[in-house]
């Protein structure tokens, strides 16, 4: 029954609805289904499953299922295999298609190498409309994705391409290099793949000629992997931001998750611990005026928000490119300012109330005061720690949250105790 | 000298440095430039400056260059500007091009019928290869961007489509039908974009055909215009998540930035106060212990990382569709485990620490079992905040950030003090 009801599902829906299951659920599933599975639900089932479907599926039904996908979705599934089963399913494949993906295997993880698929479309550059359309036509083996036809010189080096559009609206006699798109771009294969996210994202790009480092083409990557990567780029980002290691997943287990989530944790408890000292320090304060207590955090908590609110801007915005080195002094200058202004307007009011309440103004100005202290801090620390990050060549997404909030904190307590101290003792 | 410099840059690439220029900058750049500006400019060019850009250009260069672009992008530059601008641009442009724009600006804002472009190649669905081919040799003016040709019948309806790889690799005897794709499928124009992006992501699509109401092909969507949507989305959960307004940009001047932050800054001066009022409770407890004062923002705060961590989890789950109703469940029980687990090991930590340092095992033992409690809280507030805000409708992204972090401060706070005035007096 559930079979009749995945059948008509693309092996995308398929893969999800497998990752959502329970194991056992899933151990039965492919059992019955094993005979259907094909590469493209193979390629489409998220990391954290893959190994384990894998291993659960005959010898032969994978090797079969591999053999249909272009050498990019290969590599793909290999990535993340240990090398027994990278060696099984690299015994499957045609001698050909073996020697392309170990080529691309043997690039870095994560970078553009890694990406592309050898099935290229290419013609020589004095090629016309009709030499190339005839030889599409005798060619034995198209690839499933291709946009462009690219045009090379004797030596495999790539000097433009035309889009498939174009050479179906040209005469037959017209020239090729006559219809090259001026977008024309290619990328080495040593380079990283959020750069090559960045430039299909940027240059609105649908396919991209990789070439090593002598200039000769190896390969190609197409848009829907670029997509894929800008993708699990924006959830590395997300993730890092709250302090969630990048593999995280919802559907990891429990001990998955804890390795994903105690390490800043526990970096957060030291850092915690800061704040904890301050406040020791004002203890006799504290004895003195007790509500104190309860109105510390009120600082401290408005400028964890402030504070993660500059960041959240700040980290988009360098990924997207939108800040940098240009413009970086006025985007400081900026949080600066709207740091003072959202301080003053919370100062008013929680000066306000906070004098009522307590029916003394004294303690109403302490809290304005340290509010917009701490407001300004906040919207600096948001920006300036993953500037910081990002010039010493780290992530600048990493881990700042936690960073930021602990700065926060750490002079909401300061600042509020600090000057209650001067003021009101 | 800059306008050689900038001569060889992609519009994309002028843009962005347009974007980063001081504006007086700018002003006198775009007075220099005004001849060469074209609409892949315009259309580059970010909304926070594109009114500012549009306002300082003679009337006929923003008319020259608007008449070269798609449909979609005219519409992409309209939405944006006020009423007056609008029916300049709408003037300059020819009868047939006009119509369509107004069609699409007709549709509501964020659909995918402001997403398509008017420009599509079709076909009698009963058509052979070469008979497309001559059709597409004939034709006056082609899309700047076209990858599969789409098989009408009589009324217009979309019944598949061919790429243009299989037209050109086929015999001219070919016929179309035969050479559709199974992967077709189509979107209302009434659809919202992030379902678009979502399958065109899910399923690798290249472009997608827009219907209207009654099934009619109205117009074409192209994959690049779905990662702009997709690049779009996440930054929109990435700045809600953290409480800013999702149409904050590192561009803004300092007022824009305020209206952005201000309004969820206020919202947690309120909820902070919650925690304030928590606090106040215990004054008496403060008295007599005073290092409690110092000790309870960390438990309150390693309680708000752990919900952060757990809410990005969640969000970013929810926006892929990887956490639905059919493993809510499962992934609930899962962050009460991995709570559990965090919170023992950070109460082993700090019970031990907190003991140690104020040779008291009862202070380490208040702390632990604190910890222990707001982890779990943090865990499943984590999680049951977006799923509930899902449920209702809402964004899950909403301002779940301060939501969360206002439930861990506050059980942070009541569990510490609480076990202390039970334990410690
Ligand atoms: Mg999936
Ligand atoms: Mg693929
Ligand atoms: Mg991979
Ligand atoms: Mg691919
Ligand atoms: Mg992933
Ligand atoms: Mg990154
Ligand atoms: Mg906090
Ligand atoms: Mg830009
Ligand atoms: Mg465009
Ligand atoms: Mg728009
Ligand atoms: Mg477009
Ligand atoms: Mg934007
Ligand atoms: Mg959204």
């Amino acid at each position: 029954r559930v079979l009749a009801l995945v059948e008509p599902l693309h092996a995308a829906d398929i893969a999800d609805f497998l990752e959502q299951i329970e194991p056992e659920e899933r151990r039965g599933f492919l059992l019955l289904y094993s005979g259907e599975i094909d590469g493209d639900l193979l390629s489409e089932i998220d990391e954290t499953i893959r190994e384990e479907v894998i291993e659960s599926l005959p010898a032969e039904v994978v090797a079969e299922a591999v053999r249909d996908l272009d050498t990019d979705d290969v590599v793909d599934i290999l990535e993340d295999l240990e090398a027994s089963a990278q060696g099984r399913i690299l015994d499957a494949l045609d001698m050909a298609d073996r020697v392309a993906v170990e080529q691309a295997m043997a690039f870095p993880e994560g970078s553009a190498g890694r990406l592309m698929q050898r099935e290229v479309v290419v013609a020589p550059e004095h090629w016309t409309v009709g030499e190339a359309i005839d030889h599409l036509r005798g060619a034995e083996a198209l690839p499933d994705q291709f946009y462009h036809v690219i045009l090379i010189d004797p030596r495999m080096k790539p000097q433009g391409y035309v889009t498939l559009g174009r050479i179906l609206s040209a005469r037959r006699d017209a020239a090729l290099r006559d219809l090259a798109e001026d977008s024309f771009r290619t990328v080495e294969a040593t380079e990283e793949e959020s750069e090559v996210a960045y430039m299909f994202n940027q240059y609105h790009l649908i396919s991209c000629p990789v070439v090593d480092a002598g200039g000769r083409l190896v390969g190609v990557i197409t848009i829907d992997d670029a997509m894929n990567v800008l993708d699990e780029e924006h959830e590395e980002d997300m993730l890092r931001l709250a302090g969630v290691g990048e593999e995280a997943s919802v559907l990891d287990g429990p001990w998955a998750t804890v390795r994903q989530r105690l390490p800043w944790l526990v970096v957060n408890l030291f850092t915690a611990s800061i704040s904890a000292f301050v406040i020791s320090r004002f203890e006799a304060t504290i004895t003195a005026i007790v509500a104190l207590a309860a109105l510390m955090p009120i600082v401290a908590s408005t400028g964890g928000i402030a504070g993660t609110q500059s960041l959240a801007v700040a980290v988009r915005a360098l990924a997207t490119r939108d800040l940098t080195s240009a413009n970086a002094r006025r985007v400081v200058m900026r949080e600066l300012a709207a740091g003072a202004i959202n301080g003053a307007a919370l100062a008013a009011i929680i000066g306000v109330a906070g004098g009522l309440i307590f029916a003394d103004p004294w303690i109403g100005g302490v809290l304005a005061m340290a509010m917009v202290v701490n407001q300004i801090v906040a919207a600096l620390g948001g920006v300036m720690v993953p500037l910081t990050l990002e010039r010493m060549g780290l992530d600048p997404a990493l881990a700042s949250g936690t960073f930021v909030t602990t700065l926060t904190d750490v002079m909401g307590f300061l600042a509020f105790l600090g000057l209650a101290t001067l003021v009101l003792l």
